[in-house]
């Protein structure tokens, strides 16, 4: 299981406003934060400041590795911007994202490409997020067979099924959780990951939604998962996943987890 | 999702001791207490008394439904004892519990039909619990084919998928979940229980495993929750999930209980 620490993103507030005073200690202190809870890659965003994002996304990349010896997720949807990010960037990276979108795709893929970078697939196109699992699964592989025509291993393509708010679509959990299960059943190579918060956005106690859904995805067979590693519950209740999935040979991540004091 | 309550139990020594001093109002506090946090059924079980089983089982129904209006789930593997303990429940209980091991199906199975009680099936045979999905499917199977030639409706019968500890086998957890899944699309019309903290024994903080095992099971499709209703954020999580498997219209459950305080 693959943690993305998703905190330093500039949706974000605080971050923002880090971002914006070129705060480098505030902007490493997340990352080391992150990296000291347990995060694997650490996701950089800087999409809030739109035509300065081109000069503030490599600003993140370099600040964030001279902080932290693990691999960046670098979110953007422009080229541009993605382009000077790569280009700084020491470890392989992850791309977020690409899609079936055509000029999205034609735009990110040779960047993808060129700086041998792993990258996270859309289950969307151009017309928009499809509504059904059968339909996320359709996307995803014609997204996952192009992707590999194009030269790219499954083990470096992170499907993204596209988690909506449960709170304008009563099933939308429901459908993210059958997207996973026939991704992972129909594209076994593949890794399997969504931006888990959408689901809660607009409902009350957003993190307690995040925790049982991270549950329920990895039960379901997500492998990545993009949360905040700062929130200790959700880690905790990660290891106990772990653990009963049978994928802790002999609870050992559990019980060091618990011994270094990490369950709570 | 049904939720039964699983403190009434004479396994908790001060359960035990509250049965052995005959204590009405502990007992009875412990039903309310279990029913207000949100049970659909409660369970009682005298199984540490042995010999005086047969006379403590009967008190505890008697007790219970004094104090709360709801169904109960009979706890016992004596015939004797269940005998005299459905002779005094005044509402439809269910039987825990009968399987395939030939003396308990032959000498069970008359008390259920007699009173027309629902029953929990446990995966289990003469040979024992089987170790894989698989296998347990196939007792599933038989068992449930069983009940069903003997009349019993598939609404009434509780499949357990035998939870054993993650501890001592670390694929335990994914056994439970594999057959839960594959009873699930095998025998639709059927109830899935287990006892669900069986999963946590001998590992430290068994509450986080219980936690996320119930979501886990909940996600492979488990139906009916034997859990302590008491646990808080046991309770909260699986609020969370049912808004989140799109069985709570509206998340009109989770709502709810966010308005009623109960989502910590």
């Amino acid at each position: 299981m693959l943690i993305i620490g998703e905190k330093i993103n500039s949706s974000i507030a605080s971050v923002a406003g880090a971002i914006e005073r070129q705060d480098k200690e505030f902007i490493q202190g997340l990352a080391v934060a992150q990296a000291k809870a347990g995060a694997d890659v650490i996701d950089v965003n800087a999409g809030a400041f739109l035509e300065r994002e081109g000069e503030l996304l490599p600003w993140l990349v370099e600040i964030v590795q001279e902080a932290v010896a693990l691999p960046l997720c670098i979110d953007s949807p422009s080229p541009q911007a993605l382009q000077r990010a790569l280009a700084v960037c020491r470890r392989k990276a992850i791309v977020n994202s690409i899609s079936l979108e055509r000029d999205r795709y034609e735009s990110i893929l040779p960047l993808v490409k060129a700086s041998g970078a792993a990258v996270m697939a859309l289950c969307m196109d151009d017309r928009g997020i499809p509504a059904t699992a059968a339909e996320r699964l359709a996307v995803a592989r014609r997204l996952v067979g192009r992707l590999s025509d194009d030269g790219l291993k499954p083990a470096d393509i992170y499907v993204d099924v596209m988690a909506q708010p449960i709170g304008t679509d009563g099933q939308a959990g429901r459908v993210a959780l059958d997207t996973v299960a026939a991704v992972r059943s129909a594209l076994p190579g593949v890794h399997i990951s969504c931006g888990l918060s959408n689901v809660s956005f607009g409902l009350p106690r957003r993190r307690l939604l995040n925790q049982a859904f991270a549950v329920a995805m990895a039960t379901a067979g997500m492998d990545t998962m993009f949360i905040d590693p700062l929130d200790e519950r959700m880690m905790a209740l990660l290891s106990a996943a772990k653990a009963l999935l049978g994928v802790d040979e002999y609870c050992g991540g559990y019980l060091g987890a618990y011994r270094a004091g990490r369950l709570g």
